[in-house]
């Protein structure tokens, strides 16, 4: 990883620990919402909402409150996923669960609280905005990606998958919408805050949809694959629930070329673009990761 | 009920009918999501914040979209309180609940969905705004009072009131989260989109705060003294369950002299306001009402 991506990584980190202070009479809410998006992760989403502002002349402060955003919305996604009306899983990350520990009804609650938040921050953040129309943009576009047209409407699907079974291209549409979309807003919010013009978002869309097909493709790899630093991951979900995956679908070295293609599209969308070394790198670690 | 509120009940009715059109891949969503959505309830929260506008100098057209999504902030609540981690509940306005037709999974990502959505519809209304700033801070107020500052630290103070029980300032501070919250976040956005300052804002909240609690406390006695036209309504779940309520607290006298008292309290921070007649005919209504 760069220094540039230690140094983000950490700045975001510290941002997300100054949110939801937990006091008061519903103290364990916030305590609830504090345990899942405080545990850890790449924090991809944030990171390439920030450098796709920085790419596009923003700063890291104009960015920096819709990146804390995407990562609330991230975390209440994966709370919900792990409810046992949904994967029902015990771990994440090695640690117990958002329900494990606090109980479904709470974990329930963490996950819409952090929702919620998530606008509430970037609303806290427009008030105080330079650019009210760049900020309302970023946030509509962040709307539409977590919502029924994107992430939501991506998680119905996968529901589905596990009773009727995915072809190739039901896996591609599934992994766009519950994947890719979040990805893809990231990284057009980002774009949008910084100034760019409609090819420049076009150019953020392709390739945060590639490399959020990239990722997904990557995962399944990994899950039947394994890996001695996978210790403490949630390995294998979807191999131990039989459920299509890019990898059963495909099979091991056409999936390694499959990520390898998608990758190639998310560096080729920036090929114009001075400065966009930070997400050329990134997509080419996200292919190569063995966690 | 006057004809005013007739003509607005429709209109917001036929509003909320043309969200959300289900198709493509992931209808099944969009039917869940509408399913909620559009089944009936008198439309309080969207009726006030209509009001507020409009009492303030604003117009029909300036507030429809934010009445439609805090409609849609409700019915989401409403989806996730009935699930079988909150109240299991069966039963909702005389129909199966959300989860009992599309399943406990689809029925909370029909919630996630829904409070998704009211953010991309106020989003979507704001870049077309007239009042782009008026715009963003109801949608900031609207978020405050469904967040964990509001409705969601609501539900967390309600569901541990069913462990510890509940003394009257308890309940008071419960149901001002609760319920109250999303009524004075619908109130304080109307009075904002029509250009109210800060003393307005003040006499939208004083008026919603206080009809916030007397509803429940309206709707704790019905569930006691029942009624003839509460059939098919989901009447009594809390007195089953053996929770503290106003009534339980208070007894069936002392409950109507608190309703009376709080409903005058709410006309009462209305009273240098011309043209406040259906916000104070509402609060009227809602005290004497049967079901």
């Amino acid at each position: 990883m760069s220094t540039r991506r230690d140094e983000l990584l950490a700045k975001i980190n510290a941002a997300l620990d100054r949110l939801l202070p937990p006091e008061g009479d519903t103290a364990l809410l916030y305590e609830a919402m504090r345990y899942s998006l405080l545990a850890g992760g790449k924090r991809l989403r944030a990171i390439m909402l920030i450098e796709f502002c920085e790419l596009f002349g923003g700063s890291f402060d104009d960015a920096i409150d819709f990146a804390c955003a995407i990562e609330c919305i991230h975390a209440y996604s994966l709370i919900h996923d792990d409810l046992p009306c949904m994967d029902n899983d015990d771990l994440r990350r090695g640690k117990p669960t958002n329900h494990i520990v606090y109980g479904e009804a709470n974990a329930m609650l963490a996950g819409d609280a952090l929702l919620t938040y998530a606008f509430e921050h970037m609303l806290e953040s427009t008030v105080a905005h330079e650019n009210t129309d760049r900020a309302v943009e970023a946030m509509r576009v962040i709307s539409h990606g977590a919502g029924a047209g994107g992430m939501c409407g991506g998680q119905l699907l996968d529901l589905e998958n596990e009773h009727r079974g995915a072809d190739l291209d039901r896996l591609v549409r599934t992994c766009s919408l519950k994947t890719g979309a979040l990805f893809i807003a990231a990284c057009e919010a980002g774009a949008i805050l910084g100034g760019a013009d409609e090819r420049g978002r076009e150019a953020a869309r392709e390739y945060a949809c590639n490399v959020g097909l990239a990722f997904q493709v990557v995962d399944d790899l990994l899950d039947v694959v394994g890996n001695a630093e996978s210790f403490g991951k949630d390995t294998g979900a979807d191999v131990r629930q039989g459920k299509s995956t890019f990898a059963s679908e495909l099979g091991i070295d056409k999936c390694r070329e499959l990520a390898h293609k998608l990758t190639a599209a998310a560096k080729d969308a920036l090929s114009g673009y001075v400065g966009a070394d930070e997400l050329v790198g990134l997509c080419d670690e996200l292919e190569n990761r063995t966690f």
